[in-house]
Parts: C-alpha cells; structure tokens; sequence
C-alpha cells in the first residue's frame, strides 16, 4: 500500500510509493526508454492492461476490452495510489501519514500508435475532454476523493514513459497544496475587487493585445504574463466557470479547436516538443466559486529545475512572454 | 536589465532574464554540454571570469585573479540578476513587476578540475563554508538585499552548466516565497507548542532511529520522513540557531565533516549522481528567530518532474526514507 507523507514545516505531500518497487540498485542516472517495441496502448493488446473503464468510439454491441475503440481509459497497471480500502490517517510522534487511497488512470487518447495531440483532428480530439468529464463525474460518485488531477506528459524529458499518446487522471483523498493555493490567491483578489481575477486577467490581455497566442469564440490561447518557462501556454475559457464538468458540447468543440491550434503553432516552433499540461478545476466538493476560474496551463520541458528554483520558487525564463507569443503567433500553419 | 515578474494569482515570481539570449530557435532538447575542452573556473583562467570577489589561499602579497588560490568566488559571466542600478517596482494593469537587481556569484570549490565535493578532504571543505558566510556577510552590507540563496547544482542531469565543482549564489531583493513558508509553517508550530520544529525534528530523528544516516557532535544527517525524490538528506545543526552568519569555526569543522561523509555515502551508492543542494537560513534582515533553524537540503536528481507534481505540488517518491537511509548508513568507506 502506497503511504501519503506530509511534510511537517512546509506541509508538501509525498507519495510513497514503494509498490514501484525501486531499490537503490536500480536508480540509472537518465535511463532512456527504448523506442519501438511492443505497446501495451495499441490495439489488439488490450489484454495487457487493466480492464478498462471507459471506452467511445465501439460498434454497438462490441465486447469491452476488444480493438475498434477511438479512446479508451484504463487502470494506471503502475498505480501511484490504490482504489481498495479504506481512508486512515494517522501520526508518528510530529509527523502525519495516511495511506495511499486514490485511483491512477490512463487516457489512451487515440488508437493511432504514431499520432500526437497535435496531430488529432479536432473533431476526434474533442473526445478527450469528454473523457476527462466523464471520468471526474464518475470518480466524484466515491465520496473518499476530493480532488481529480488530470495531466498529460509529453516527450521523455517531460516524464513520459510510454510513446503512445496519453493523459493521466489521479483521483485523490485531499486538496492539493498548489491547488488550494491558487484558489487561495484568486480569493484574495476577489474579495478585494468583487471580480474574478481569471476573467480580469482575460479582459487585460485582450486590450493589451501582446501575449495572445490564437483565440476563437469561446476560448483564449496567451502567454502568461509571469511564465515559468519559455513558451508556456495557458487556455482560458472566456466564460467564468470554476468547474470543468460544468464544460457543455458547443464549448467542447471549440476547446478542441483552440487546444490543436496551441499544440500544432507549438510543435511548428520546436518539432516534438516535450511538454506537462494540467487542468486547473474546482475541487470535487466545492465547484461553483464565484472566485475561481477552470483552465489548461501548458509547460514546455526546455529548462532545467536546479537548486535556485528548489530553493526560492522562482524561476529564470530566458524568453519574454510577449516574444514568444508573437512568435507562436505568426507562424504560418 | 532583467525582470522580475509576479504572476497575480499565486504569487510566484519570475526572472525574464531576456540578456541570456535565448531565441526559439535556440532551444534545442535536452542538449549535452561537451565535455573536456577550455575551462573557465582553472588555474591560469582567471582572465576569462570577472574579477574575483574573494579568494582564499594564496601567499602574502599575490595581485587578485592570479593562480595559486585554493577558492575564488567570482560574479557569474551570464548573471540572472544585475548588480548596478536602483530598485524600482511598477504596475502593468493588474500585473507587478521590478527590475532585475541582484548579484549572482559563483563560488570555484576547488583549483582541481577532476575533484568533486566528495573528493575535497574535510579540512579544505571546510573553506567552502567560510565562502559562502563570507560573501553573505558582504553582500548583506547591500541594503537593497533581503535575502542570500546559496545553491549547488552537480551533475548535467541537475543543471550544471559547468563541470568544474562549484556553487552558486544569488542576492535577491525579495524574501522568496518558498523561504516565507517554510519560516511560516515553523512559526505557525512555534506559536502552537512553544519549541522549534526543526529542534523537535532532532530529538524525534534521535529517539526512533531509523532515518539517520549519520552524525556527529554538531550536526545530523537524515533521510527527511516526507523525502521528495530517493536518497534526499536533510543536514541539521543540533545547536538551534536561525542564521547561517552566526556558525562558528568548531561547527564549520563538524560541517565539514558530515557534509563530506554524506556526499561520499551518496556517491558510493549511486557514483556520479547528479544532486542540486540549499542552503535554508534566515532572511539577512531577520536573522534571529526562535522558530526557524538553518539547515541544507540535498536533493539527488533521480525523478522527474512532470504533470503531476506540476498540477499538485505533490511528488510521487518510489523509495522509502527510512530504506534509503539504512542503505546509506550501511555503506562502508
């Protein structure tokens, strides 16, 4: 059973996750994965992963865990957290501990081994947003969890140990620090301005015009203003909602459109470039907040995290946002 | 001039450090340094650094930036921070922002190319210490400082640019929000139980004895209970002082000693591995607080950061502390 550690001075969580099984003898500085090989993703080789949990695109009357799928969720086979038991926390002298409850799924976004985010058509990328929404509804059914994380990792250098295109989904028994910090900050201004500072945010770049990426009807694509890395990317829904669930079908379709435009401009600058993305949402147990706003936040892997940034929570981004943006702007696609 | 930028939302600052040059199509992934070739921090090099802010062990009488020292400290040739200037903040909308003023040195360990940390006996450690109290009590003459980072980054892996063993500081004029809340979260303890947390860390460490690696008079080394990523150490002094400034020269020896022996345990178990290191102490301006107790974290460079710990601010950890710390103790020298 995984175990959740809290640190006692800065209140950082962290899972561990001994089930992973790393021994000392194992850490080989910067392995590389091998590339081609065999795909637990693919089609056809559904029976090497857990059964799934959800799956569109099937013939009606097709068995579950049988090929002809467009996107399928599965069971992480490696999971960072365990869906069976019980919650209990408990201390040890000063420091405090519960177990590993949560549940870790796989996003397999196409069946297409060599397709990229960037390459999907937005008329079958919107199916992943219905996933993500379909999933967090079903996993807020278990009333253990409190917040779902959903997260891609592209490319090795930003985390990713399978090829085939993926997301993930953490389902978790309490709310993130980062999370509860956001929503803190949003809080704060909103208190003092009685305005939400995503949608102030929203007003300001459409004025000043210099860090806007690509936008549509329902969405914008900016540089923020405060990147932590070059070409940093966040999608912003241009009507205020806190909940992700709360996302209907016409702004589904425009997410798709806007979310392939950020990620082809992206790879049109820097072929294959490894990236995080995360969705910022609303907790499970409190998602219609006046103060706070859903959205994509976008991380292209092209610094490095040292001892200055573990240190101080800064980071050192040698490309302005305004120079990026306009950049990503005008590339012809 | 670099910039210093507050993202409105949580807080988090940001250096657009836009005179380190980098374009878009810079950026190449994961690029590799060559190694060998002319090295600017060796004996006979001095030229090609700026003029040095301190030197140690050379005779009576030799001109600054000549040979024969056993330290140098010189500012960094491509600096995140500019020393010259006033400080200004300023608003843009709802966004902060301030000028780039800092100084960023870096601290040359050793004249010796091929040595590392683990290689430096202890008595000649032991000056690496003297540097960086050194430089901290200059630059806290500076009273547009409030706060000295002092960092190592070893190994490609963990962002060293420069093969030569060295370290790195940064005089910022800002408390990092990462040092606030470590002083916060220990005070908010203090105010609760009257004791220092890091000082009830120590008897607890003592007392249960499962996650020291070692110790001697002054000083414990130990696998922290929530360690962010395999084989991190925690050094704590047992005398509880705040500020790093106030160390004297018994402790600097202990210093030595301990820190030399956890980095050779570390190499012995996994050689080479790349590791960023802080040093946690109180900000210049307030330097004795009952509830805070300077210390340095080492990090070994053996996860990824990826979406997950992007989104949650958790990390996912696959060996258990107190594993690690048997494995490290029980290494023979």
């Amino acid at each position: 059973m995984p175990e959740l550690r809290k640190d006692p001075i800065v209140g950082r969580w962290v899972i561990i996750a001994k089930e992973r099984g790393k021994r000392p003898s194992d850490f080989v500085v910067e392995k590389e994965k091998t590339k081609g090989g065999f795909c637990p993703l693919c089609p056809g080789h559904e029976y090497t992963t857990p059964p799934e949990v959800l799956a569109y695109g099937r013939p009606p009357g097709a068995p579950p865990n049988s090929p002809d799928w467009t996107l399928r969720v599965v069971p992480n086979k490696y999971p960072a957290l365990i869906i069976e038991g019980d919650l209990w926390k408990e201390g040890e002298g000063i420091y405090d501990k519960m177990n590993g409850i949560g549940a870790h799924e796989v996003i397999v976004e196409t069946p297409n081994h060599q397709e990229t985010l960037a390459d999907i058509p937005p008329e079958r990328l919107v199916q992943v947003y219905w996933a993500y929404r379909d999933r967090m509804v079903d996993l807020a059914r278990d009333h253990r969890f409190r917040y779902v994380m959903i997260f891609k990792n592209f490319g090795q250098a930003a985390g990713a140990s399978l090829e085939h295109s993926h997301s993930q989904l953490i389902a978790l028994p309490i709310v993130p620090q980062l999370v509860r910090e956001e929503i803190k900050g949003a809080k704060l201004y909103y208190d003092y301005k009685e305005r939400c500072i995503f949608c102030d945010i929203i007003h300001q770049e459409l004025q000043q015009n210099i860090r806007i990426i690509c936008e549509n009807e329902e969405f914008l694509c900016i540089s923020p203003f405060a990147p932590r890395s070059p070409f940093e990317m966040w999608i912003l829904p241009k009507r205020h909602h806190s909940d992700f669930r709360s996302v209907d079908d016409k702004q589904f379709r425009a997410l798709a459109e806007i979310f392939s435009e950020a990620l082809r401009r992206l790879d049109a600058a820097i072929p294959r470039c490894p990236f995080n993305y995360v969705l910022h949402t609303a907790p499970l147990r409190e998602s219609y907040l006046e103060h706070y706003h859903w959205h994509f936040e976008i991380m292209p892997k092209l610094t490095r995290i040292a001892g200055f940034e573990w240190g101080t929570g800064f980071y050192i981004n040698p490309t302005p946002p305004e120079e990026a943006a306009r950049f990503l702007r005008e590339i012809t696609l």
